[in-house]
């Protein structure tokens, strides 16, 4: 797949998502038009409910859905079952260790760190929830004081808000700053562009 | 009602609405517990499609849903005809006369401005779109920098992310500012507190 042709970007859903942890970077990478194609995946309900209670329509199964070259896995209190759900976490090796690029928000690192295609790799995650993402792999590099982690195919953002950043920095990439600076123009948004950023992580005492 | 009692806030959607205008303040107001409960909004449709593509289960039709206290719309490309459109523009003129808060983000100002409920009263929009909204009613004292305006029953927003300022302003006002500094902790924002925040103004030419 070459830099210039459309893509799929895969977003996996389950019970208890974050609302913002979706629709955050989805106001940003689905703003990108034709080149970036949205599919929202889940196990096999044809609806998913949010933690905040917004119910939101499945676009395709797990079973249904073709190869993605990006996928977004986000976080939320429903990451809790989730970690230990089969099917979930086995259907996310499968599909991420085929992608291009793995982004998480928040404790969705904790889903993709369960997989074991994170082991080897620099990550972040939420500062509050640090303690139990990390303790779903030791042989991450988990990186404590950072608003965004981006290490090879894998992109993992801290808690909630730091997921529009690291979406905003995803488009800078692969589409240019001029492209990222007309959607934070769009949004009227100007945010973290530093990845170190991240006063959370001495808030939570994991840095002095 | 008071201000300790629970209270409903609707969504009002449409076909096209922007993503991050509904689930940016969702994300703050629907962490509130059960002092808020949210109900999502539409003429008819079960299930109603966002402009960058994710589709939203409806709660209640304007037929159905009941009074609120709260009301929150939001913008889009799906306001463009929207303001045109009566069933919706009657409804939420009915509603929002009896709302006891009625809070717009980005172009969403437009609508409530077509109910000629915002006559007299300061708001704010958009920047990009500020003439197109302006248009809707002249009636309106509009405030061309601003984060945010709040005047009355009223609280409207600049372009999309200003929402999610806009709703940890009314969070910090209706439950305390402590209330807001936590949920702003929990999704790792730091976000603008200050209402008269906006470089887009001048982006925009709307001020010297």
């Amino acid at each position: 797949m070459t830099s210039t042709a459309a893509r799929t970007l895969q977003v996996v859903l389950f019970e208890g998502f974050e609302l913002l942890d979706v629709f955050g970077p989805l106001e940003i990478l689905g703003s990108l038009g034709p080149e970036l194609r949205l599919e929202l995946v889940a196990a096999s309900a044809s609806v998913v409910t949010s933690f905040q209670g917004p119910r939101v329509a499945v676009d395709a199964t797990f079973a249904s859905a073709g190869e993605a070259a990006w996928l977004l896995v986000p976080g939320g209190f429903g990451t809790r079952p989730a970690v230990d759900d089969p099917q979930l976490i086995g259907w996310l090796r499968e599909r991420a260790a085929a992608a291009e690029l793995v982004m998480t928000v928040c404790t969705g690192t904790a889903l993709l760190a369960r997989t074991g295609l994170l082991d080897g790799h620099r990550a972040t995650t939420n500062k509050r929830a640090f303690k139990w993402v990390a303790q779903q792999s030791e042989r991450v590099e988990w990186v404590r004081e950072a608003r965004w982690v981006r290490d090879r195919r894998f992109a993992t953002s801290s808690g909630v808000s730091a997921g529009i950043d690291m979406a905003l920095a995803i488009v800078a990439e692969f589409f240019g700053e001029e492209r990222a600076e007309a959607l934070r123009v769009n949004i009227e948004y100007d945010g973290h562009r530093d990845p170190g950023w991240d006063p959370f992580a001495r808030l939570h005492g994991l840095v002095p």
